[in-house]
């Protein structure tokens, strides 16, 4: 089983784009040309998703569906994240889960097993009213939160070791109040978030991979500039996930101090940037609401060039 | 919409029992008398969980099912969750999924709506290969994760308002190594979960029942009860869920800390040991597999009993 971070980065450079494409699709915001198509907010998600995927593939190493906007639509909404994350993998793309999950002991295995294993089929006789039997969601990587510690995040790591998966753990967040445990300053001098880090590094050190990056990377928002290069440092190994670029006010100059100086060791991520590119003010009148994946495309190239710049 | 928290209590002095039953399902675990009668995993962990609703349901005010176990076995899984939530509501039941949920903005507000909201059925046509139109998971409470600070919170702390639902953050888990960021030491004095305990107190402000409750919770494991005592003087609002009894080592004596002068403010959860209980040495030779339900009644009889003696 190849090394997650090893893949990962392998894909980063194949495809000369740091970028992570979110999917976190709101049905009340995705275009009426392709809700019309079809009878049910699910197949409508996937459709939308799937557009995006088609337009994204050759260009973009990975996506990141978030679960919040799967689960809001209850069943529907999760046939289609299954669909979406099923579909990115077909068209080679790494697909990493943003669920934040985190619990301890038996139950993040479970969530480990829902997220980062090929689960066997049921063994047992079909049964109509079961639409599916083959298992759970089958991802690459699963974002995770460290607030229970080690005992809720190294079941997880067991499953990257034997799988080759990956989890990216919550270290610093974009939001405003991030900082109201994260940057608090506890006895050892470190804040929470640099402790998290440290633990990071820790956590990750039984899945470095060829490329001397860890499976088990870290969460660290990119509206914090400063903050992020100083935990940079004390993760050295580990790939960063960056949000917060674009719609919440990351830019390429604001996230290339994630990144290391062989030009690799992060990922940057934009949502809505990406998936409504199509109403951008930048772009009127370029592109119609039917085009909204080539507008997709337009905007995850652009955003690529324009980090590979700030990081050369 | 009458307030979460008057309605949860009101059903603990309806029952006069302070007891969550956990229902956390794992396939490999249950009953092959139960089993054998399916045909899908999903249909076989919501027949193990009807069975003990019913067996639960007049003697116990709650269900948390835990949603990794649903989430590990897939669709299949996240179908018995739904069902399972639906029948222990048509019971009577206050129904706590415990998701442990976390994110920002618009994302908290996903799974706000996806656990704590009765969405709208699609308004758009019948489509045979979707098997659920009605919405999302409509439970009475979530379970939270604080790290992200108030935005990561307040979006939920907004629904349990509007639509009489409840949410519980963690404060200070059950587990070993809880420890590792929740006891450390900031430079208020407090520690990270002291300082957890403060900021439930004050998200809490705006959803205050009649009974001097608010509808948002707190998570504080049965196995520090020191702590325990310490926590609940910073949260004296809060109703407070204790997980870590029985399997995990907590007993009536450990969890009373949790509970105020008023013999209120707690609701004590137990899993494996009522799910599992025809299992358990004390009651060998005394219930077959088949009375799986019956010996869950007897277990979570005799734990209600027990904490009320403790706190009575």
């Amino acid at each position: 089983m190849e090394n997650f971070a090893d893949r990962l980065l392998g894909k980063i450079q194949e495809m000369k784009s740091p970028v992570v494409a979110g999917l976190d699709p709101n049905y009340d915001k995705i275009p009426d040309c392709v809700k019309k198509n079809y009878k049910s907010v699910g197949s409508a998600l996937f459709a939308f998703n799937k557009g995006l995927i088609d337009a994204l593939y050759d260009i973009v190493p990975a996506v990141k569906p978030q679960l919040a906007y799967y689960e809001m639509y209850g069943l529907s909404g999760l046939i289609a994240f299954k669909a979406t994350v099923d579909y990115a993998k077909s068209k080679g793309m790494i697909v990493i889960a943003d669920g934040k999950r985190n619990d301890i002991g038996t139950t993040s295995e479970a969530y480990a097993k829902a997220y980062l294993e090929t689960l066997e089929k049921d063994s047992i006789a079909e049964d109509p009213t079961m639409p599916v039997k083959e298992g759970a969601f089958d991802c690459d990587a699963l974002t995770v939160n460290p607030y229970l510690g080690a005992d809720g995040i190294l079941p997880f790591v067991k499953l990257c070791e034997a799988n080759g998966r990956g989890i990216f753990s919550l270290v610093k967040t974009s939001n405003k109040s991030s900082g109201q445990l994260q940057d608090l300053k506890t006895e050892s001098g470190l804040t929470i978030s640099e402790t998290v880090a440290t633990l990071v590094d820790e956590w990750g050190a039984s899945c470095v991979g060829k490329m001397g990056y860890s499976s088990v990377g870290a969460v660290v928002g990119a509206t914090y500039p400063e903050e992020a290069e100083n935990l940079r440092k004390k993760m050295p190994r580990a790939i960063i996930l960056v949000p917060g670029y674009g719609a919440q006010g990351g830019d390429a100059r604001s996230v290339s101090v994630n990144f290391n100086k062989d030009g690799l060791g992060a990922i940057v991520n934009a949502s809505r940037s990406i998936m409504y590119a199509y109403k951008a003010d930048k772009r009127a009148g370029k592109f119609t609401e039917e085009q909204y994946a080539l507008a997709a495309r337009d905007e995850a190239a652009e955003m690529s060039k324009a980090i590979m710049a700030a990081i050369s």
